[in-house]
C-alpha cells in the first residue's frame, strides 16, 4: 500500500487549524502538532483577562474540532526544530516525518531587548497570561483596599498600558469598565473609581494601523472612560513599583503596581530554528520571509503562515500579524497543496483585507471596512457579531452571548477569580 | 462615636458566608477574612475536574456577593494564629480585633499519615486541585494515544479512585462518560472506550453513609457506566506508576498512571491553632469539639462551624462535612448573636437534614430525603434543580444550565483545557 502524502501541520493557531480543516477533502494525511491541547480564541484574551469570560469559553480542543475529519490526527507535542534534508520535524520528544510542512507557530512578546520587564509587565498571549493579568488586577484592588496611606493607595490605583494598538485599546477600556462599573460598592475603604489609568503610545496617535478619523474616534471614547492616553512616549524602564517614560526631552518616573505589556511582538523562536537550516531570511521581529505563495524559498514543500511569516508582496508592506491574514494563508496553502498533488499550478497568495475593528469598552468600537469606517454603537454590534460567529465552538457562542448579556446589562463580570498562586 | 460590636468570620465557604449574610440586619459590623477573593461552590467541583464547567462557573466572588450588605465587609487575607485573650485574629500581613469571632475554615485532604502520596494522587478541594485533575486525565489519554506498547497504554487508560464517598462516585461517574462518550472519535490510536475506571473503598459498599439500598443501585449505575468497584480494599501504597491496595490478606499492584483522591478529609490547619490557647479538645481528624451553641467551652464568644466543628450533641454521632450543616450552623450563630445582644438566650444548634443527593453519570442519581429515596432519571433532576438554586449568582446558574443542557444532548465537555505547568 502506499502511504499517503503527509501534511504536517506546527501550529494551531487560526492558520494552522485552518490549513488542517481545508485539507478535509484533500488525498493527503494530516498531522496537527501543537504543545496545547486547544485552538486559543486570542482576539477574545482580553475578556478573559479582564474577567469578562473564562478561559474555556474562548479554547475550543483541537481533538474536538477535528474529530470527525477523518485524514486529520492531533499530536500533543513540542516542536523545537527542523530537519529539511530528511524532510522532518523535531519535537521534545520525539520526530514527525513530513512530505509537506506546514509551520503556523505564531508570535509572543518581545521587551526590546529588555527581557527583565517581562516579570514586572506581562503580556496577553496566552491562557496563562490572561489568568496571571486577571489575579494582578484584582489584586492591585485588594491591596488598596488595606493600604495605609494615600501614596500607597495610589500606586495600586494606578495601571499602566504600554502600547495602544488594539489590545492595548481594549484593555484600557474594559479596565477602565472594571473600575467604574462592576467593582464599584465591592470596597469599603477605597473608590475603585479613583483608579488611573493610563495609556502609553510610542506613536503619535492610538490605533496606530487605523485610519485618523478612527483613531481619533477610539481616542475621544477612551476618553469618556476616564483612560489617560499619552502618545509619542517611550517607555525607558520598568520596575516592580514604577514605569518610567520619556515624552521628547522630558522623562518622568510613575509610581505604579501594574503594568500591562500590549506594545512589542516577536515571532516564534521556531523562526530562527526555521532559518538556520534553510538559511530563510528574518525580518526585524524574527519572522520569515516567505515567498509570493508563502514557501520557503528554495523549500516549496515548507510554507510559513501567520504571524510567523513576513509576507511582503502586497502594496502596503508586510501584511499585519491579524486573524484574517493567517485563515487566509492556511487556506490559501491548503488549497495549494490539492492542487499540486494533482500536478496543478497555484497563483500566488493575496490578502483580501475586510476590515479591521477594535472594541473599546462598553457599547463602543471603531470599523474600518476600507469602503465604510464607523464608530460607536454600530460598530460595537459588528464587532460582537464578528466575533460571536467567529468562535469555532457553538456551546462557547451561546456562553459568551450569555456573559456578554449579562456583563452589558448588569456591569457584572463573574469569572473575577484571584487563582494560581501569584508571584508578589 | 460606640464602636458597634464587631463579627469576624474566618473564611467564605458555605458557614462563613451564610453567618455573614444572616448578620445583614444586625446592629453590627463584620468582617469576613478569605485568603480566596471567592466562595467557591465545592459540591460541583468534580464537574470542573472532569472539563463540564468553567472554576468561574462555581465561584462567586465575596465582595460581589456582599456588596450591597452595607455592615459587612470582606477582607482578603490569611488567618495563621489566634489570640482569644486579646480577642485577635492574626493574619500573614495584620491583625483583626473581633468582639465575637466565627471560625470556618474547613476541612482539606488526609493521606493518613502518608503524605508524600500527594503529589501521585491529588485531592478534590480548590480550583486548582481541579483544574490540576483536569489536566491530569486529559494528559492520560495524549499520553495513551502517543504510548508505544500496549502495557504502557494500559497504565495510561487505567484511573484509580480512592474513596467511594460522593465526590469518588460522582468523578468515577464523570470519568467514566469522558471516556465513553466525549473523547468518543477524538483519538486515531487508541479507543478511549477502552479506559478502565477503578473506585477504590475501604467500607464493604460504594456511598457508606447512605441507607443499603441506595448503595446498591449506585453501585449498579456505575457498572452500567463501566466502572469497576471494589470494595472492602485499603491502600497501602501509591506510586507514579502503580498503587497497592489489599483486599483480605491479598495485595495487589495496579499499574496506573492517574490516581485521584476522595478518601480522607482533615480539618483545617487552623483548628489546632485555634485549639492551642483556649485548650479546645480536637477529634481524631482534627475537628474542634463544640458545645450545644457550637461555641468553644470556655469561649462563648467563639463559634466554630462548618466542617471545622465536631458536633456531637444529636444522635447518630457527630455531623458530617456537608454543606448543609455548615449553612444552618452559620445562620444559627448569626441568630445567637443577634439575640444575645438583646439580652437573650438561644436554644442549642439543631441540624434539620433535609437529605442527601449524589450524581453517578448523566441523568443517574441516588438521593436520600429521610422520607423517601429515590434514584436514577428523577433523582438527577432533583439533584439539578438543587443545585442550580444553591449556586449563589444569578449568572452562574444560566452558564451551568447551559452547559448541562449542552453536556445532556451532545455528551460533550468544553472546558478540556490542560492548563499550568504540568507536573509530569
Amino acid at each position: 500500500m502506499v502511504q499517503r502524502h503527509q501534511v504536517v501541520i506546527v501550529g494551531g493557531g487560526f492558520g494552522g487549524l485552518h490549513a488542517a480543516q481545508s485539507l478535509a477533502g484533500a488525498p493527503v494525511d494530516v498531522t496537527l502538532v501543537d504543545r496545547r491541547n486547544f485552538h486559543l480564541f486570542q482576539p477574545l484574551l482580553y475578556q478573559v483577562a479582564t474577567g469578562a469570560l473564562s478561559p474555556a469559553n474562548i479554547a475550543s480542543p483541537l481533538r474536538a474540532v477535528l474529530k470527525r475529519q477523518k485524514n486529520a490526527r492531533v499530536l500533543l507535542g513540542e516542536a523545537i526544530g527542523f530537519d529539511p534534508r530528511n524532510r522532518t520535524v523535531v519535537l521534545k520528544d520525539g520526530q514527525v516525518s513530513y512530505d509537506t510542512l506546514i509551520v503556523a507557530t505564531g508570535a509572543g512578546h518581545h521587551y526590546f531587548g529588555h527581557d527583565d520587564w517581562a516579570k514586572n509587565a506581562p503580556g496577553l498571549k496566552t491562557v496563562e497570561d490572561a489568568t496571571e493579568i486577571r489575579s494582578r488586577i484584582l489584586l492591585a484592588f485588594e491591596a488598596a483596599e488595606r493600604a495605609g496611606d494615600s501614596g500607597e493607595i495610589g500606586s495600586w490605583l494606578r495601571f499602566v498600558i504600554i502600547g495602544a494598538g488594539p489590545t492595548g485599546v481594549e484593555l484600557a477600556g474594559a479596565l477602565a469598565e472594571i473600575a467604574r462599573d462592576t467593582l464599584r460598592s465591592d470596597f469599603r475603604s477605597i473608590d475603585p473609581a479613583d483608579a488611573e489609568i493610563l495609556l502609553v503610545e510610542g506613536a503619535d496617535r492610538v490605533l496606530p494601523a487605523y485610519p485618523r478619523d478612527l483613531s481619533a474616534k477610539a481616542s475621544a471614547s477612551l476618553g469618556r472612560l476616564g483612560v489617560t492616553v499619552r502618545t509619542e512616549t517611550i517607555v525607558t524602564d520598568i520596575t516592580s513599583s514604577s514605569v518610567t517614560v520619556r515624552s521628547g526631552d522630558r522623562t518622568e518616573a510613575i509610581s505604579t503596581r501594574t503594568v500591562l505589556w500590549a506594545a512589542g511582538v516577536e515571532a516564534s523562536p521556531l523562526g530562527r530554528a526555521l532559518a538556520e537550516p534553510t538559511g530563510a531570511g528574518l525580518d526585524r521581529i524574527g519572522r520569515i520571509v516567505v515567498a509570493p505563495d508563502v514557501s520557503l524559498p528554495g523549500y516549496p514543500e515548507i510554507f510559513v503562515i501567520g504571524d510567523l511569516a513576513c509576507f511582503d508582496h502586497q502594496d502596503g508592506g508586510p501584511l499585519p500579524g491579524v486573524a484574517p491574514v493567517a485563515k487566509q494563508q492556511g487556506r490559501y496553502v491548503a488549497r495549494l497543496v490539492a492542487r499540486r498533488l494533482r500536478g496543478r499550478k497555484s497563483p500566488p497568495f493575496r490578502y483580501r483585507n475586510y476590515g479591521n475593528m477594535a472594541t473599546i469598552g462598553r457599547a463602543a468600537a471603531v470599523a474600518d471596512l476600507g469602503w465604510l469606517r464607523f464608530s460607536g454603537f454600530p460598530a460595537w454590534l459588528a464587532w460582537l457579531t464578528v466575533h460571536l460567529v467567529n468562535i469555532i465552538e457553538f456551546e462557547n457562542r451561546l456562553l459568551a452571548l450569555v456573559q456578554w448579556a449579562w456583563n452589558y446589562f448588569t456591569r457584572n463580570r463573574a469569572a473575577r477569580l484571584i487563582t494560581s498562586d501569584s508571584k508578589r
